[in-house]
């Protein structure tokens, strides 16, 4: 038995015998003697050529196959004449939609539902091999500048930061809930002399948002550092994360980023822009008044309006914002009362990262943790760390699936999800 | 302002002024005009020295600090003469614990309650580097292999599979539940084209085991191929894969090794028994009756202790489980009734490992969750997806805590991981 040959390699197996697998994508019957089937695997696609003899009776689209054949070369294409053939496993006749072609030809209910199916269409592929390639460059880059990764609970007693609401579990009889963020545990490994941690892990939020970019369970990207100076050194830190991406993917997945239309992906050089300076562009400049404190989504679309017109930036970072729309383990800015050294990455008209530098004084982090009305014991194994030499440190996450959509020009984020999770949906 | 200089780059700016930052390890007084004071970061330790006008009045051990000076060589080693020096975050004068010693003087109640803390020892910390080295050769060995990075929901609705029990939420008024494993998620991957598919995820089990080798939240290595022949691709593939993660486990973490005293982690070669030959083995060496269907943990002891005499090797696997021990989606074998195409690979005496081929055949699998008593609607999308051209596959997981233990030659695997959730324990 022939072992294996992935499509991609067929080039270098000239005028060899192989067996390669696939799936069936196309047939075309030429009379009643000759066969041309297109079979892909995930490496890439091949004609298959089956003469008399060797045709198969009946060949639905999209069954699992094997192949064993002669490699040959044919009007400068490779393809296979084959002499062996087997269906691995038939689909049925009725697809529930149909993939072989360049757009996926179904509505975003039937993609996810049939999740495993849509992405035997090249173009929903694309995004979770993209995807992949964000997580390999994130990680690269975060371990050549000296970051460890960490993998931290996600089961945890109480809510690990205020505000968001939790998905609450009986832990063997004590409360419990799921992790909103691995920031207390993040922080607390800068402390433990890890320094500059990273962690890609699930985070729930329980929030009842119905919208194009919210999900009750996403991937977070996390990273924190410790001994930084001020929040530039996070702000830089993650314009050099994300362009090394960008680049990263630019070089990995040209044919992917091409057949989703946004290649080469341009790379960022990020303005950065105070809260108070924002709210007065967009009176000045648009009318548009922000009701809260904080910047609101027709807010975030128009300030990179105008960074794209001023500055030919898709992305800009906000900073400053008030002590009230933060977690209370923000730090302070030094001079201007009510407000924090911390700030958000708008990106594409949509928020993709929170970050900031933290309080990393005991006496400071208890006054606020008591301000916000904390109490100190649901929150000792974590106050207990700020009394043994904790640095100064900051740090940002950025939500993997956002990221995903928002570089790929991606409307929901559902799309850009193998598996959302909502309010309504929690199958497949 | 001098940017950072860590401690590991040192030895390249001999006779310049550098900044450093790190934690105060040790501090020696000579007179009352001379100190030397022992500082590390995350990549090394440096000797500060302090003359005269310079002097710090106090210190206490484990405080962060930054230190400005001159980098000179004294007696073959590098060492800083100090112009300026800084507290960032004084350390209370009582800690909870030794940790500027080789080993860590402490029980594993404290090491866990200040998890933070006790990674400032050089022995704990080196547990956690080796841990993340693990997981960057898992995934680089992989993706050399074509295999494809997923992430898929822990939040799923009703049991991931039969067996263990699951911890149970409340998800928007539907019943739902933590995934045990990503088991379903991982296979339809493989039928979506993906065809090889790897994720580093939490599982979570509401067991009420409480041994030395249990935890109810731990990281799963999950590994899944299609278009596999046979459970030899996967035990051939595990086999390279652990061996990738061992050389370059040598390579890269030498002193962490040392330090742990299993330096150099010997290469694997796995010899493959049927449970029915390791029953009769260790009936006939040990005189051991294995009392159930599967073997139990003095059996995993013993058949270590065989092999290792034997084949001169530290592991083995186990093929060929019952039917009855085994998920309802296991493939039957071929020819021996009431026998499953399934392995497990017991290392040191544990069990770090469970895969197997999975059925492919729609018709088979219906048959099979019926006879395990689970409604096929609970799984529809699951079983969807084997109408649709699911092609011959199979895979493994790997327990991220368990193999980390394993090689390192440490007892408790609550040691090997950094917030460990067990009956008792839910902080920090």
């Amino acid at each position: 038995m022939l072992s294996r040959t992935r499509i991609s390699e067929l080039a270098n197996k000239l005028e060899q015998e192989v067996r390669i697998n696939g799936w069936v994508k196309r047939l075309r019957r030429v009379g009643k003697k000759l066969l041309f089937m297109e079979v892909a695997d995930d490496t890439g696609h091949v004609q298959l050529v089956f003469y008399g003899a060797h045709l198969p009776a009946k060949c639905p689209l999209e069954s699992a196959i094997a192949a064993w054949g002669k490699v040959v070369e044919q009007d400068g294409r490779v393809e296979i004449q084959v002499s062996s053939f087997e269906i691995l496993s038939a689909a049925i006749e009725e697809l529930p939609f149909v993939v072989n072609t360049e757009r996926i030809d179904a509505n975003i209910k039937q993609i996810l539902d049939y999740r495993s199916f849509s992405l035997r269409n090249a173009y929903v592929r694309s995004i979770f091999k993209i995807q992949g390639g964000i997580l390999k460059a994130y990680r690269a880059f975060l371990r050549s500048q000296g970051f460890n990764e960490i993998k931290t609970p996600k089961l945890v007693a109480g809510a690990t930061e205020s505000g968001a609401s939790v998905f609450k579990i009986d832990y063997f009889g004590q409360a419990a809930c799921l992790a909103q963020s691995p920031q207390f545990y993040k922080q607390m490994m800068v402390g433990s002399g890890l320094e500059r941690v990273f962690e890609v892990g699930p985070v729930f939020r329980a929030e009842s948002h119905n919208t194009a970019r919210h999900i009750n369970e996403y991937t977070s990207l996390d990273v924190e550092m410790g001994f930084i100076e001020s929040i530039e050194d996070l702000m830089t830190l993650e314009e050099n994360l994300l362009n090394y991406i960008l680049i990263t993917l630019n070089q990995d997945f040209a044919a992917e980023l091409k057949l989703l239309n946004v290649y080469p992906l341009p790379v960022l050089k990020i303005p950065r822009l105070t809260l108070a300076e924002a709210r007065n562009i967009l009176i000045a400049e648009y009318g548009h008044v922000m009701e809260a404190l904080d910047i609101d989504p027709q807010g975030e679309k128009l300030i990179c309006q105008y960074v794209e017109a001023k500055y030919g930036s898709r992305a800009v970072f906000l900073t400053e914002y008030p002590l009230d729309v933060r977690p209370f383990y923000t730090m302070p800015h030094r001079t201007i009362p009510g407000v924090t050294n911390s700030f958000d990455l708008i990106f594409k008209g949509v928020e993709i990262t929170t970050g900031g530098q933290r309080i990393h004084q005991y006496d400071l982090l208890l006054e606020r943790a008591l301000a916000a009305q904390i109490d100190p014991a649901s929150i000792e194994s974590y106050l207990a760390v700020f009394k043994l030499g904790m640095p100064p440190h900051g740090g940002f996450a950025i939500g993997l699936e956002r990221l995903t959509a928002q570089l790929l020009g991606i409307d929901n984020i559902k799309m850009a999800t193998l598996f959302p999770r909502d309010q309504q949906r929690l199958t497949p």
